[in-house]
C-alpha cells in the first residue's frame, strides 16, 4: 500500500488543516512538544515520536482501520510480528513515527496511539539520499488537529537532518484534494510533469523473473 | 534519476534481446555464470556479482555516461566517495549488482565492469519486504547480449531469497519499448491500472517543510 491508499482520510486530514488557515495550523503546531513541556494546550495535546517494537500492535491495528476503510482489508497480509522484525532489527527495512494522546484523550477504544508515518530510506544515484513515504495515517476521531502534517513535517525533519535531498510518496490521481494539497505545499507531481509510471513485479511475474537469474 | 532514465539503452537492450527470440536468450543464460566456471561461450562472458567498494569509480562512470546520454550530465551531483559511504557502509543506503567482463573483452576504454543494477529496500505495510530497482544500465558496446536481463533477473532473485514479495520501478510513459517489454514480462503499469502518481518535495520546498515539524 501507498501513501494515498487513504485516500479520503488524509484528504480530510489536510483539507481540515488547509480550510483553518495558517494560524490555526500554526497555534496547533506549537503544542506539538513531548507532552511533559506543553503548558498551554490549543485543543488536544499530542506528541511525535519515533514507534518502538512495542508499538507493533497499535501498528497493526492502524494498518488495518486503513484497509477496511478502504473496503481492502483482505490485502493486508502481514501482522505486527511481521512489523517487528522487518522493523526494528539490526537493519530495519522501515522507519517509523506515531503520534500519541495522553490516556485522558485516547479514543474511544481505549488507543493513544492514534497516527503513524511508516517511511524507508531510498536512493538516487543523481542526488544521493531520499526519503520515502510509504503510509501517512491518523485515526478518523483525530484529524483536523494537524496530526498528520506535524507527522509529514516530522519526516520532512528527519530527512533534513539525514542529509536526504527528498520526500517522495505516491498519491492516486482521483485523490484531487490530497494531490491539491501536497502540491500547493511545494511538492512536485512527477508523473504529471515527467510521465514517470510505476511498475511492480510480484508473484508469479517476480517469481518467473527470477528464475532467469544466471 | 529513476530507472527509464535511461530510455533508450534499456529500449535497445531489451528490444534486442527480444527480438532474437527464446532460443538464443535462453543460451545466453547459460553462459551467464562465473568465468572460472565456463567452459563453452556463446558470444560473450561475463559474470554478475555484488559490487564492492572499489566498483564505485566505475559506478560513477555509468551514472555519468548515463547522464550524458541522456543531455542532463549536470544533474549528477554525486561522486564515487559518496556512492562508496552511502552504499558500503554498516547500513547501506543501497544495494549494487554488477556485470563484468574478462580483460580480453573490455571497452575501448579499458573498462571490466560494463552494466550495474542499482536497488534498495523498501516496504509494503500490506504485504512486507519490496526491492525497487533505481538504475539499470549496460555500456553500449555490451548490449544486446543479455546482460541486462541478466541483472534484472538477478535483482529478482535477490527479492526471492530475502523474501520480498515485489520488485518495482519507474519507466518514462514515452519510453514504450521498455514499457512493453516489461508488461510483457508480466510487471503491472500502477500508473496506468490504478492511477498512481509519483510525488516528490526537494530543495527549498522539502526545507520550509521541515521547519514545520514540532
Amino acid at each position: 500500500m501507498l501513501i494515498s491508499a487513504f485516500a479520503s482520510p488524509l484528504a480530510r486530514e489536510f483539507h481540515t488543516v488547509q480550510s483553518r488557515g495558517p494560524g490555526l495550523v500554526s497555534s496547533c503546531r506549537r503544542s506539538i512538544k513531548p507532552i511533559s513541556l506543553i503548558n498551554t494546550l490549543i485543543s488536544m495535546e499530542y506528541s511525535i515520536r519515533p514507534a518502538r517494537a512495542q508499538d507493533c500492535t497499535d501498528i497493526e491495528r492502524m494498518i488495518m482501520d486503513l484497509a477496511v476503510y478502504e473496503k481492502m482489508p483482505d490485502q493486508v497480509k502481514i501482522c505486527h510480528k511481521e512489523l517487528e522484525r522487518d522493523g526494528f532489527g539490526p537493519n530495519p527495512f522501515f522507519q517509523c513515527l506515531v503520534a500519541e494522546v495522553p490516556q485522558e484523550h485516547s479514543s474511544p477504544g481505549g488507543h493513544t496511539v492514534v497516527g503513524y508515518a511508516l517511511y524507508f530510506y531510498t536512493y538516487s544515484t543523481w542526488r544521493g539520499r531520499c526519503i520515502y513515504m510509504e503510509d501517512l495515517y491518523v485515526m478518523p476521531d483525530f484529524r483536523g488537529k494537524g496530526i498528520g502534517k506535524a507527522l509529514m513535517a516530522t519526516v520532512a525533519k528527519v530527512a533534513m537532518e539525514q542529509q536526504c535531498v527528498r520526500l517522495q510518496f505516491s498519491v492516486l490521481d482521483w485523490n484531487r484534494p490530497s494531490l491539491d494539497f501536497y502540491l500547493s505545499k511545494g511538492a512536485q507531481d512527477l508523473t504529471e510533469k515527467e510521465g514517470w509510471h510505476f511498475l511492480r513485479f510480484d508473484g508469479e511475474a517476480l517469481e518467473k523473473l527470477a528464475l532467469e537469474a544466471p
